[in-house]
């Protein structure tokens, strides 16, 4: 059998011949705490990013609202630590575990899926309390 | 403020007006087990996919492969049943937890996630086991 190498990726053939990126070139990556296990985020990777996530330890994400690479915790000091990353059987998502310095979300919760749905009323309600002021977290920019 | 209505949604207001499906209609939904709040997949809904969801309390998907609605378990009869469902920040991703009858994955293993990277040799190994055998899954197809 011929592998096809990918001389600009910068994966590892391991990984790059494993993963299936969408047509925007991105794959979604659910990220856990190590800690307990908790759902903080999900967030999206393109090549470079999961390259660079890969070699510094450090999470770094494909912005799709500012259309550039974003190094979570570059601006608000809430930085992630890569621990353990898994691929799923189709290999287009990424489950990672991290470890969490403070709250992942921007608006100051640990875990963005802060709202939970009531199948009776079909009303949202906040779920997650605001443990860091978020003026606070990016008031440095 | 004039709210927008969206007569043609099956989705309740509260919910439509509070997500942003992607370009193709869809949005990611982590779904983790209720027992022990392990990640068992990621799935993509439509609106119809998630109404039907809600309305009957059987996680319904959209199959981008099949193109299609996908009622989890039809064929395998690895059913999920509801018991949670959480939004992000951005309102763009469901988190989901599920009483799973059996199985989530179509490779007989509980979870999808079940490759992980060898950070050094980046070399991926298997690190879970078949619990089921998949020609037992679908043998009524």
């Amino acid at each position: 059998m011929t592998k096809t190498k990918t001389p600009t990726s910068p994966l590892p053939d391991t990984i790059r011949q494993a993963l299936r990126f969408d047509e925007h070139g991105l794959i979604p990556a659910i990220i856990r705490s190590n800690d307990d296990g908790e759902i903080l985020m999900l967030a999206w990777m393109n090549e470079e990013a999961l390259a660079k996530t890969i070699e510094s330890g450090n999470l770094c994400y494909w912005s799709r609202s500012r259309a550039r690479l974003w190094r979570k915790g570059e601006s608000s000091g809430q930085r992630q630590r890569l621990v353990r990353l898994r691929l799923d059987c189709d290999g287009d998502t990424l489950l990672i575990d991290v470890e969490q310095t403070g709250v992942a979300c921007h608006t100051g919760r640990r875990s963005c899926f802060f709202r939970e749905l009531d199948r009776g009323t079909k009303q949202l309600s906040v779920v997650e309390k605001v443990l860091i002021d978020p003026k606070i977290l990016y008031e440095s920019e």
